[in-house]
């Protein structure tokens, strides 16, 4: 830290993500990225003459991709906002509608960056645990006067709340921004984007990075009432105009497009997400009932720590989390059957180790 | 704006980018964009492997291209941070090193986004006119006691500051931040990076967006003392921790290995300055002296916007600035020797229709 940061900044503590070893090959199921490649049409667009393009600007309102995105959904151009991954909306939103007073509500397991913008911009976090069973207790949240934000479905354990609950937030919290962060939603849950054209409050967030294998391309895109998304762009340009470059625009328009390869990969991760709990399950594995692109598991027999410990050794990666209620669990990205039946068999081994 | 706008940014005046039209073909010399395409090595390296890869996040930390930048400026890599177009770093360092204590110094005519990060984050402003002849009155800012943002060259002038008057604001400022916007320097000016091993409270901020063609990248860079670099990876880890995609990584690295490419683009547009300063000056534009991949010119016989409408009917698109001092004045991209050509028969025209 230099002497000149600012006080305020003083104790923040940081988002850490998911590690990116470079020691050797590993099958990496730890941070939560597709298995599959982007779509072809996304490799045949961004091509030699794209590149050669890049001497110039990006489009600073990437209509073409906010229109591709709306006509995919079903809404206006003005409803849409993109990006420069899901991070920076979830950041702009926080900024744009929190502040001393205007505090924001939010599961005390759930994306771990939450509490960090909270912090970085001093807002008042309002941090309601979540059940014994690792549910969001909806009602919580019913009339609570404040801004929320919830991840549906639930990161790191998978679990979706119903699209009732939801309503109800927004219903009953007329005067607070409803942000349903659905980065994982295209795994099996119900999106409230619909929602949109009925609650001026709700701002839904998505991602490409899961579900449509651009991880790499940091694209996020939000959908909301124009003048929430007024609001997005008045932040976005005090800050950085041209938030978007123009290889990740032309990929992500190219797999909106390619709607088939996009449900296919949607639906053999989740086929290989019922294999794996199955499996799991039958070696003593609690496995949480999960709607994302990753599971939710502890062993009885050893904590989360040892689990990716002893993986990490046979070259498997996954992510376990050092905090209360957490121990005994390791989050598990879903990778390829193959992938999968890697891990399957290094459990297995590992589990009968402790016997 | 919503009704959830956090009251304090409802007065604020966000940043107009450089205007885009997708009406017809340009000879676009508004946004300071090169008029040559990457290095060939961009173009080869950013191929479909790389494409296809898009599935996994990139490097946060971005070890390869700040390794590659250490090198060619002869640092430590601990003194290097990369981000999403030079802005990001610009908006961080607002942010981190400013607040409602901590002022900034920047001259009235600089880079148009100071006064806009001054305003988002709540920070004391103090402009500091240019001289009569468009100069920075550099001892206006010795033991000012306050950060300094300086654009050197200066933008929208071109008109750079020396060596020594750099240094005497770092020596004269030592609890404060003095950040020197480089992004022109390639074009003539000297920089100040290797004051950097001297002084612990120069921030040097620079891009890859002109002198590496690589605008529609979105690249950025800094280059200051390791303990300034962790304050801004801080505010960085606590936004959005993977701001740079995969492929402006591999193209960054690139463009920074050819290295006699990058030269080579420098010298010609040096030259083509030099020739369009000269034929705009025969037909009686003051042209101030510059150091930029633009010039900043006026003419007695009209003003900024009437030039501008003229030379954009005649599909030449340039910048002017409805500013006080600045009404005579448009800002003028350098492109290659045939779209300087064109400009300057077009700008001979609407002179002669003068007279």
């Amino acid at each position: 830290m230099s002497r000149f940061l600012s006080k305020r900044y003083k104790s923040l503590e940081v988002y850490v993500p998911g590690e990116q070893p470079r020691d050797r090959q590993y099958i990496k199921l730890n941070t939560n990225e597709s298995p599959y490649p982007p779509s072809p049409l996304v490799i045949e667009r961004v091509n030699s003459a794209e590149v050669s393009d890049l001497r110039l600007y990006s489009d600073p309102e990437c209509t073409s991709l906010r229109q591709r995105l709306a006509e995919f959904y079903g809404f206006s151009i003005s409803n849409i906002f993109v990006s420069n991954g899901s991070d920076e909306i979830l950041s702009f939103a926080f900024m744009a509608f929190c502040d001393g007073n205007k505090g924001i509500a939010f599961p005390d397991i759930t994306y771990g960056f939450y509490p960090v913008y909270g912090d970085l911009y001093g807002i008042k976090c309002d941090i309601i645990p979540l059940n014994d069973d690792y549910n969001i207790d909806c009602s919580e949240y019913y009339g609570i006067g404040k801004n929320i934000v919830i991840a549906n479905p639930n990161a790191p354990t998978g679990i979706s709340i119903g699209q009732d609950e939801i309503e109800k937030m927004l219903e009953t919290n007329p005067e607070n921004i409803v942000i349903i962060d659905e980065a994982y939603v295209d795994f099996g849950g119900r999106s409230c984007v619909d929602m949109v054209k009925k609650y001026d409050n709700l701002l839904v967030v998505r991602t490409f990075s899961k579900s449509r294998s651009l991880a790499g391309a940091r694209l996020g895109y939000a959908i909301a009432n124009e003048e929430i998304i007024k609001d997005l762009n008045k932040i976005k340009y005090s800050t950085n105009p041209y938030n978007i470059n123009r290889l990740s625009l032309v990929a992500g328009e190219a797999a909106v497009e390619d709607e088939q390869y996009f449900e296919d990969c949607c639906k053999k991760i989740i086929k290989t997400r019922g294999y794996t709990t199955e499996k799991l399950r039958e070696i003593g594995f609690e496995v949480l009932p999960s709607d994302a692109n990753f599971i939710f598991a502890r062993h009885p027999l050893f904590s989360g720590e040892y689990f990716y410990k002893k993986l990490k050794e046979a070259g498997i990666l996954v992510r376990y989390f050092n905090k209360e209620r957490l121990y005994g669990f390791v989050r598990i990205s879903i990778g390829t059957p193959a992938q999968m039946d890697a891990l399957i068999s290094e459990a297995s081994k590992i589990v009968s180790e402790q016997k």
